[in-house]
């Protein structure tokens, strides 16, 4: 047995409340090592001392380098404590607890160095988030999603379909998505995440001048009023882009340190190399290096309660659902918990997402944070999978299941999962405009564990490589339409909502050159199998072809990923 | 390689800020693993995909079962991209980031796999708390410190040196504890944790009454100022059991819920079981099987109100410097976090020291939530090292090392170590009354990482087992103290602040029977040897002894726990 691969920490990732009285235990060994049975020795916290119960750990799956043994259990008391019990293929037995490996346990001295589930308390116990369940998301980049035919904005400077560039203005609006929602419901969509509305002089508007103003080039705030309600009435949701990493060089507080450096009272509402802003040599932190893109200091006090009066004003005063979150990873996690406590008092049902692009257990995993971030890491593997065979179905299950496990359990239902968006090139660019490959890695999308998300027009088939390609305007002309594309992610997205999919237990499997996602409860299995190994074989989702290897059984339940057993 | 062993994770124990511009990064592997070389390949996290640098990680420390290669590195930027690149002995290259192991890495699409800094933000960079360095504290069970002759408490029920038990009321005071200042200040103490002093019916108050009355048994508010005045007035600081996992039985809005049932208002405070209270069968949850103890819900936002008042009353009201948390692990989360926010408001300061047994990496690595825990991880291997003879000198050494890296490394520096306590056997009744024995554990405790706690009496040689009997009335007929316990123990608390050990680094290491534990800076070294496995050559603390055990060296600089460099 390897022993410094074994893996395994209390209120964790590995142990931690699922609901008021039941707990997930998940336990890591190196795969295939020789280990016949995985015990857990257990009993109520208090009573450990006296008396151990056991109850056999099933392994479950493994990511190509663990192994993982996984339980859920029911408590009676909701205090817990328990030793793994190892067996070996040769009879040796050994202990796994807080304190390590040993060969004896002794369960008198056992609170020194078992392993417990503390209390389960049921503000701490993270939550599926029904608000996001059985939806579908769809990303508008607004400059470029429709405009309404009163839009004279002299500052226009293309025809709709022109090709983009970093200056365009094509015109887009709010009064445009209002026109266009009857389209979105239509598709099946019923959430929808803006990016930034507020003013700003780029076309992409994560330069704010200012938070309180809706940019003019997209309306005002009648029109987002309106926007809002209308898409409530469709019940619908909506997520503002909140962009609190920096604000554009205009900021008013910016000029004012521009103009009086350290003598402004705004000098320490950012970070500024010296006494005075340099805007040649740039002396002042900046998003990337984007000088026109001044970091905000929100380590400071006045600058969170700023922007946090900013947050509460549109869920306040609009009723956004919630808030994307640009840039969050670099923004301090001590203000982001004060964001989720001020806006939960507002809406305790508030959605809160980040921009994450990397493993943001440290963000999600507490539950003080967020509840979603955008997806990124299961983009990389669908990119890598679908449009770049550079792994296989087996590394494709692999490294999904890793994936699954860098969360509580229920969080990975609240992800919102994306194959294209405003900072990737789109998936039909990647794909090399393979529509077949492009509709595998939709139909993964929608089968896959989380929250679906389109990038406004990937539907119709638009295509577009890295900034500013990939924010090409909407083609409202049905004629230039791919309708395969079209009427395949319309079946999805019905497929997705009419079968609940994303309130179904998951199984992610693989055999030969076949990747096979399964969805089920315990009256139904949705399996999605894929082979891209063979051009030939390749599964082209829905109509005939998807539709004979999306199956829904009513009658098979796999025998599943996680197993809960009740404690004595 | 061992690749199931490999461990590293961003923004989490291996990876995070120790300063405003500078990082700690820790990377495991299996021990003695065939790895000739581990350099890290970085760059700022906007320029990574263009250029990458290395720099050599030394492998500083095992813990038996892992290698631990650390390094420190001052940035330039706060943003920092980085992979890790393992030199096989056998010359084999490969590359562990965020996706697991590969034998190549393309930097140009490293945004989706490098491990990051995402950004040091000063707020969530976790010091070394500067006002629990340089501390010794001594805890005092109140009603068997000392008893001011002016006690004619009707309720004292022993004579002061009397055999004590559950229900013994000694008569120690908070006058009585203003009388012993001197003493305290002679013996070298500049910080007191008091158990509870607040009204309850037991000697110990663990079962809170009222929150606002001090116990009469103890004195009066009149003596809660005076005493606090005059631990400040000696510059010590003194922190107060903060009681809220549960109440007493006579606590009124328990009793106003076992007169009205589900129709009292306080009905939601606690955990009942059915409409009313069955106080033959406890149908309440209680705090262990204790059925006088009522668990308090801090799931109810009007709990969690009501007891911050109370916290903030004493902060704000009587200028305590903090709290220890009685069975702070059963308490929500999402309960301390608005705990320390609330109370930072008052005094930013403020320290918050749960009784965590276990490991409380969720409490503390955040900074949300905790300063320190009172350490009994490493109580238990002081009393396997030095009580028990259970575990060598390199057990200890592997230990203590695997403890340290439960947390962020600064955490160290201000977890509070004991090696007694009201809820453990006294440490000399662990050592069987072997007072060599007892002082190499006291020895440790001084010279270890962290602030030394002692317990009431343990200075004199008081004796005493499990709980009621390390509970005993202080001897201060001087003519009963150990005196050989009482040298060095004052001894040892003048080291310890002298030298100001616990603003230096550490060293662990072991050498045959020898544990070597070094603490050192730029411009000395102390270095305390401990060997249990000859009783001839038990090395005796302090004296002639220790002295010849005990080095200050003022020109010796051991290579060192913790390297740092500079990146480019």
């Amino acid at each position: 047995m390897e022993i410094s691969s074994l893996k395994h920490k209390t209120d964790s990732i590995y142990s931690y409340p699922i609901s008021q009285n039941e707990i997930q235990i998940v336990f890591l060994t190196k795969k295939d090592d020789d280990i016949k049975k995985v015990e857990l020795m257990y009993n109520e916290k208090y009573k450990f001392h006296e008396e151990v119960f056991f109850l056999d750990m099933p392994k479950v799956c493994d990511d190509g380098v663990n192994d993982y043994y996984i339980l859920r259990i029911k408590l009676k008391d909701k205090r817990f404590a328990y030793v793994f019990k190892l067996t070996l293929n040769n009879g040796e037995i050994y202990y796994f607890s807080e304190s390590g490996v040993s060969n004896h346990y002794d369960i008198k001295k056992g609170y020194y160095d078992f392993f417990q589930v503390s209390y389960i308390n049921s503000i701490d116990t993270l939550k599926i988030n029904k608000i996001l369940q059985n939806r579908v998301f769809y990303q508008i980049f607004v400059d470029r999603f429709y405009k309404d035919k009163s839009n004279n904005n002299p500052r226009i400077n293309i025809s709709w379909l022109d090709k983009v560039d970093s200056n365009t203005i094509a015109g887009g609006t709010l009064k445009g998505i209002i026109e266009k929602i009857d389209y979105l419901k239509d598709l099946g969509i019923n959430g929808l995440y803006l990016t930034p509305i507020f003013k700003s002089n780029t076309n992409h508007k994560y330069d704010t001048i200012n938070y309180y103003e809706v940019s003019k080039d997209f309306g005002d705030e009648i029109d987002l009023k309106a926007l809002i309600n209308l898409i409530h009435k469709n019940d619908m949701i909506v997520l503002l882009d909140g962009v609190y990493n920096h604000v554009s060089n205009l900021f008013p507080y910016f000029k004012d340190v521009v103009k009086n450096g350290n003598n402004s009272k705004y000098y320490d509402w950012f970070f500024i190399d010296g006494d005075k802003v340099d805007e040649n040599r740039v002396n002042y932190e900046t998003f990337a290096s984007c000088c026109y893109l001044p970091r905000l200091n929100l380590n400071n006090i006045e600058v969170q309660n700023y922007i946090l009066e900013v947050a509460k004003h549109y869920v306040r005063e609009y009723q956004i659902d919630g808030y994307r979150l640009d840039v969050s990873d670099e923004i301090p996690h001590g203000f982001w918990i004060r964001f989720r406590i001020e806006l939960e008092k507002i809406n305790p049902n508030i959605i809160l997402l980040g921009e994450n692009w990397h493993n943001a257990h440290s963000f999600l995993n507490s539950g003080f944070e967020f509840d979603s971030i955008m997806n990124y890491a299961f983009t990389k593997e669908i990119l890598n999978y679908v449009a770049y065979n550079k792994i296989s179905a087996i590394e494709l299950k692999n490294n999904l299941i890793s994936h699954l496990f860098r969360y509580k359990f229920n969080i990975n239902y609240n992800l919102l999962n994306l194959v294209s968006s405003h900072d990737v090139n789109r998936f039909l660019d990647e794909c090399k405009n393979d529509v077949d490959k492009f509709l595998v890695g939709y139909s993964l999308l929608f089968i896959y564990i989380g929250v679906p998300c389109i990038y406004y027009g990937d539907e119709i088939g638009t295509d577009g490589g890295y900034d500013p390609y990939n924010r090409a305007c909407f083609n409202w002309n049905k004629d230039c339409w791919n309708l395969k594309i079209y009427e395949t992610i319309k079946k999805l997205i019905n497929i997705h909502k009419r079968e609940c999919i994303n309130e179904l237990d998951i199984l992610i499997e693989s055999k030969d050159d076949v990747f096979i996602l399964k969805r089920f409860n315990k009256n139904k299995c949705i399996t999605l199998y894929t082979n891209l190994s063979n051009k030939d074989k390749l599964i082209k989702p829905i109509d005939n072809i998807l539709l004979s290897n999306l199956y829904i059984d009513n009658i098979l339940k796999p025998s599943g990923f996680l197993i809960t057993k009740e404690a004595k």
